[in-house]
């Protein structure tokens, strides 16, 4: 008998009980008693070493996302493991695609595996908003382990986001290039995840306080391949626009790509600002101005967070982190 | 009792009990009648089902790689994951860094787990080259289960090694190099790995075979940052050089970026050539020819062999697979 079967015979998460064990206020009197009454029935007495330590579980984390061949989440993964190493702890670690029945099977598969908790990488996984449904299969892990949400947010019980403040810095970005004249601003993007609605929800807001309009022409989706979002673009030639604000580097580098094919100058003619601040911002000449959106800050609170979630302490449910805008060759503000 | 209990009672690893088991020939009748007697002392019969299917196993496979968020070992990872998610196997990831004590280090670590098969992804673990006791440790990991280099080779038993043909792609691109009337070629790197020390040849024998000289101050080693490289170059004011052979991708942008904040025409006054085909090549200005050492083979490779393995079947313990040259903007042959 250990804290994963007390935890199963009470309907709670393995955190519950550790609150329970540890006397933390975060839990309902109802639930505390349930959780004690059961552990009186099965005379189950929390070692005073284990207690607090995790010492029951495997010490391992399940860490989900889309695809690690991406460079922001493979950076991810890596800063993730990393901080994982330093507690002592192991990963084991999924890649889902985008599909939401992947998405779907693959948290399926990795929560038969004995982990105390679970990272979902990428704003993939937070469903396109508020009022769909597509996250109820995230809750349903919740209800077993915490799941920690990286860029993404989603609001239920034992689920914990942490995500950079996307709209804000869209929002800034997209402001400053009107402030700067710029009147056709090309909005370039790969997702319809929350992530990238927030980056666009910042960008309307912007057009809007500044009193321009939205334009569905200026909103482009596309795939993030570089010579791709360059053929797209230059395959559009009725397209009229004086800045690009891209939600990935990659995306962005695409956007030069093509103004250097056609001869248009940079930032005279047109300014283009990426994110992520990756490799690629400085790969690409004239080197890009990009949203540093902090990505290793996000995965050490995450896994902090989760350290101290496992000891029983509380921590907040939501945490954001604001972002950076990197300045390089692309814009003139 | 199951394999693992008989595999360590037998001092012999999984796959020879697997082979065993199977009437493989590949063993010799000594190891064959000690694990024969083993078995029988301990009453084990093999399931049937579980014969050849590995089903006393966690069905996990342990890999490791210095730096998941190296582009090159990120994108092998992904392709790992796939390939093993595709027979129904999970994997455990572990970052091990350059460091020998700290690759040590990792590798016991992950052999604690209950792991049928490991991967090391880079050269960095087949050690400098021959005669070095670099990889007694990786040796000493193959005495439990069967252990899979890629790109790397390291000859012992249940040691597995994929590898590009780095030496012979090296000594090609190099060679068109000289025919194309180049005469100082620089040497780029940011490692002394098994693979590095591959190109390394590649591009002597080149210079030697041509009647050209080695020399010491065209090798450079530095840091794979693309604005490391880009001030290393430009801080060399006497290093005359008119082509450019680089062990990776980012350290040739740098080179590319060097050259363009000096005015240096590419590729009519300097020619640069990268590795791994990555987005970075297809990133800069002007695009990069690279040599494609097609790590998606590599990855496929191994896990296929792994499978045939686990299974009892026989797999080679050495399998070179062929660079291909993408040939862009930065060279004129």
């Amino acid at each position: 008998m250990n804290i994963y079967d007390i935890a199963e015979l009470a309907g709670v998460s393995i955190a519950t009980v550790s609150r329970v064990v540890n006397g933390s206020p975060r839990v309902s009197e109802k639930t505390k008693q349930k959780v004690l009454s059961i552990m009186e029935e099965n005379h189950y007495t929390p070692n005073v070493f284990a207690r607090g330590l995790g010492l029951d579980s495997m010490q391992t984390i399940g860490i989900v996302c889309p695809d690690v061949s991406d460079v922001y989440m493979a950076r991810a993964v890596a800063f993730l493991e990393r901080r994982l190493k330093e507690y002592g702890y192991d990963c084991i670690l999924y890649c889902s695609g985008h599909d939401q029945e992947k998405k779907e099977k693959a948290l399926e598969l990795i929560m038969k595996k004995r982990i105390d908790a679970l990272v979902l990488v990428g704003s993939t996984y937070a469903g396109y908003g508020s009022g769909d449904d597509s996250a109820e299969y995230i809750r349903k892990a919740a209800e077993k382990i915490p799941v920690f949400l990286i860029n993404g947010k989603i609001i239920g019980d034992n689920i914990y986001s942490v995500y950079s403040m996307d709209e804000e810095a869209a929002y800034d970005v997209v402001s400053r290039m009107i402030e700067s004249g710029r009147r056709r601003i090309l909005f370039l993007t790969d997702s319809r995840s929350y992530s990238a609605n927030k980056k666009l929800e910042g960008y309307e807001r912007a057009l809007k306080e500044h009193g321009l309009p939205v334009l569905g022409e200026l909103k482009l989706y596309t795939r993030n391949r570089i010579h791709f979002v360059r053929d797209i673009l230059l395959s559009r030639r009725t397209l009229v626009y004086d800045a690009v604000f891209a939600t990935d580097d990659g995306l962005a580098v695409g956007a030069v790509k093509c103004a250097n094919a056609k001869g248009i100058r940079i930032p005279e003619e047109l300014c283009v600002v990426g994110y992520n601040n990756s490799e690629y911002s400085v790969c690409c000449e004239p080197e890009l101005t990009t949203v540093d959106n902090t990505a290793e800050k996000l995965c050490n609170i995450t896994i902090d967070n989760m350290m101290k979630l496992l000891k029983g302490e509380e921590v907040p449910a939501d945490v954001p982190v604001e972002c950076m805008l990197v300045k390089r060759c692309t814009t003139d503000f």
